[in-house]
């Protein structure tokens, strides 16, 4: 028997809602598509804004915050903009209620005459302020940041993965020339490859997008994309060289060193609470989440068992004490997070609730505990022994100098689970395209676990590209990225038995 | 000559205007009524989330993301709060565009069949949530936050004061009873309350707002109100006790201990970036603005009198190895913020930039400060002496041991100035309405300071508050709130000769 109502073996979409909504993560609101986000997941949220921002930063990127609403006029500016965006956007239309015929409905007289969207991203806002800021070479490079919600009104919405509404950080960069932009586009990228390894023990591969994956307006797309337990690829996160389209269409010129007026090069870079649906579906286990104890809001939960006897105050103080000390620790280069719960609940509730949000050590502590001056605690990563729950007893200085020891081994057990998952699982030896039909296509079974491929191809473009496309759709499969990592030389296309020019990792996704 | 182009005394509005430009603080956006607010001022907000969030996390409150957009129906549920915010809200209509006749226009086939409005504030989601998640009496108290932008249609605006977008943190929570929601509801006024007296330097009078000052469907409205250096009251942030109207309009109701379905009572309360104004108005000077140490991105910033000269690598040394040592230091309980600019660009212009934002203190380091191992420095609160620009000398060393001294001393400065303004101009001696006519009526010139007045009245309400507030709006003034510390007795109401039950302060406000 496990914690969640359904396995990972028995149905992984519906084990994901159990957790998102078991672990107490988020939950969906009455606004369509939207979810509200429960403390649990905004505190990760707000472990992941904490460090991303520090590392954002120290990179020499400063916050601003720009306008949620954009005018209509600014999103029409570019082309291929308009086009991936245009489709899916919230629009504001008017500014007053009216009570009409009784009811409340948008005042006629307050009609916008130029309606707003809501932001998707903010590339054209930002780079409208980067047409008046900009106006010689010494102002570049304009390396800026914001945190911010945007909205996409997705179809079909899936919690933290894709929703109506999303949190997320967009980096935007002005620079003098390619070079100079493709470097931030690249630094951009290893921030969050190495974010995602070291903070969430998400191991991902970071690659360019093929042409037909680009976001809309950029020039080159890299991503850093993560095995999930089902197989599947999660993008989580994008870094966009956008060359000089939007310079173009803002009108983003400088004075060059000659004296002639130059269009600059931009970039933009982002990630979201997407990023907690890759945590969730990298992590999890049939007893639900297992945080990672670097982004966990409460690292160390104890649990007293408190039976409403006399003997509860002496254990109350003994658990108070022991949380003292731990929150005097160090890990992560922060201070520990312990947390003792005292909430009017069953003491056996109370743990498991704590396995299901995935606290990475839960401390249950009875009265002969502290009587003897010991720690009877859980490793969450590692619960169980076959079926039975697994729990360790130390003395409670022993704990205590042990604590921020454990909790670095368990992000460290993590990493490797999924970085063993990942590297396991990407196929090198399906050789012909007959091959890669045979095994996601003929061979395929619903739910069955199919990692990824990694292939050589010849890099087509254009109508050759889009029946690329076709043909790894009729498997359900897409192109996830080219690898940055690639070998010397090249054998033939998968695709086309052309000469190959890189090689491609191809899956599932989400 | 000063480093603003309008000072103070010549052009209230117009010196803040240019403060919030010329400090780099914000500007307007393309988007109607809404701003960009940049590094300085966006770094400002972030130490204002960062440790009021700190505060409200420890007196129990937990963060949670609710969504942008609210039904409409939602709004229209609570009579006065439609009332009040129905009239000034962007509504979403259409969730997608679509080119007609070449123009990108709301699809007309995407229209909603409920529209959505921005949120204003949002009760009226949170509300539906707690019904849903308040069943017993042991769910209570329920006790939660949210830092959120929010959306008024706001017809004048004004930077950080009045903006159709701003950011904020609103707590919203719900009770057993009203003894119980009257305790967070003025647990969150002195939250507010020491906030800004510690950590913004800014005196405030907290106290309760008059029947027609109330929130939209609250029983009673606190607030903390601070005097600017014009003399106008500033609303820095409210306190909402919301009975039981938002219990009963969104149905949260409970199993009270003996079984039956009780109206919870909620309270909500709010601060928001427009505390950035007030901090601006208390203390700015002709110079720019005087940022308070605690909240300043920058504390101490070294600009070096580079001259493209050898030398400079010299200097630059000395230079980064004091800032290394400051940035060891502590100062308000968090590590000290020094920085070196080395930014291409004239070392006097450098200083100005950081004289107009702010900085708290702005050391010059010449190559016979660097020789000498001296530290040459402004504390930017001090900045002249007569119209001199005074500056200090001290060795490095002694520098380094006196700088988080000098820091905390900068910030009690500030309050002690901000405070001495508000205690020395609250008038008590307007015996009559004709005292008060006459002072801010007969006697007033434009532009000129004029403090508050602290009155006793009877309190009355309906029509005859109504009265009151027609009296008071021909002098420009209102009603700011009835202190929360009173007299034991009271004579004759100055409105109405009825004998009075309170002291309330009456000013012009922003």
């Amino acid at each position: 028997m496990h914690a969640l109502k359904v396995t990972r073996a028995e149905d992984f979409p519906e084990w994901y809602q159990a957790v998102v909504r078991d672990a107490d993560l988020a939950e969906l609101s009455p606004t369509r598509g939207c979810m509200i986000i429960k403390p649990w997941g905004y505190g990760i949220w707000e472990r992941i804004q904490g460090e991303l921002d520090r590392r954002i930063k120290e990179s020499g990127h400063d916050n601003y915050y720009f306008p949620l609403l954009i005018p209509l006029s600014f999103i029409a500016k570019e082309a291929d903009h308009v086009e991936g965006f245009a489709k899916e956007m919230a629009v504001v239309t008017h500014h007053r209620l009216k009570k009409i015929d009784g009811t409340l409905k948008p005042d006629p007289e307050a009609e916008l005459a130029e309606p707003f969207i809501i932001r998707p991203t903010s590339e054209t806002i930002i780079g409208d302020a980067f047409s008046r800021w900009v106006k010689s070479y010494r102002d570049l490079p304009l390396k800026l940041n914001q945190w911010a919600n945007v909205m996409r009104w997705e179809m079909r919405t899936r919690m933290f993965l894709r929703t109506a509404e999303f949190l997320w950080q967009e980096g935007h960069t002005a620079h003098v020339d390619e070079a100079d932009a493709m470097d931030e586009t690249m630094l951009a990228l290893e921030i969050y490859r190495s974010f995602s390894e070291d903070f969430l023990a998400l191991p991902v591969v970071a690659g360019e997008k093929p042409e037909n994956e680009r976001f809309p307006g950029a020039e080159r797309t890299y991503s850093i994309e993560a095995m999930m337990q089902d197989g599947k690829a999660l993008q989580a996160g994008t870094s966009h060289y956008l060359g000089t389209h939007f310079a173009e269409a803002q009108n983003i010129r400088y004075q060059d060193k000659e004296g002639g007026q130059t269009l600059a090069h931009t970039t933009s870079w982002g990630v979201s609470t997407r990023m907690i649906g890759g945590v969730i579906m990298t992590h999890g286990d049939d007893d639900g989440l297992r945080t990672p104890p670097a982004i966990a809001p409460r690292q160390i939960v104890v649990v007293p068992m408190l039976r409403g006897k006399p003997e509860d105050e002496e254990l109350k103080v003994y658990c108070a004490s022991l949380v003292a000390e731990l929150n005097k620790l160090t890990a992560f280069g922060f201070p520990v997070r312990a947390y003792v719960d005292t909430k009017d609940a069953k003491p056996s509730d109370k743990r498991w609730d704590w396995v299901r949000r995935g606290a990475p050590l839960i401390c249950e502590i009875g009265p002969r505990d502290a009587a003897g001056g010991n720690v009877t605690f859980i490793k969450r990563n590692a619960l169980r022994e076959g079926e039975k729950i697994k729990s360790h007893t130390l003395e409670k200085a022993d704990f205590v100098a042990q604590a921020a020891g454990l909790l670095e081994a368990t992000q460290k057990e993590l990493f490797d689970e999924a970085k063993a998952r990942l590297d396991g699982n990407i196929r090198g030896d399906l050789a012909t395209f007959a091959d890669i039909e045979k095994y996601y296509g003929t061979e395929d079974k619903e739910g069955e676990f199919k990692g990824w491929t990694r292939v050589q191809w010849s890099r087509p473009t254009g109508a050759a590209l889009e029946e690329v496309g076709k043909r790894l759709k009729a498997l359900k499969l897409t192109i996830r990225n080219a690898p940055m990592a690639q070998p010397s030389s090249f054998g033939a296309c998968i695709f086309s038995g052309a000469p190959a020019v890189e090689e491609i990792l191809i899956a599932r996704s989400y």
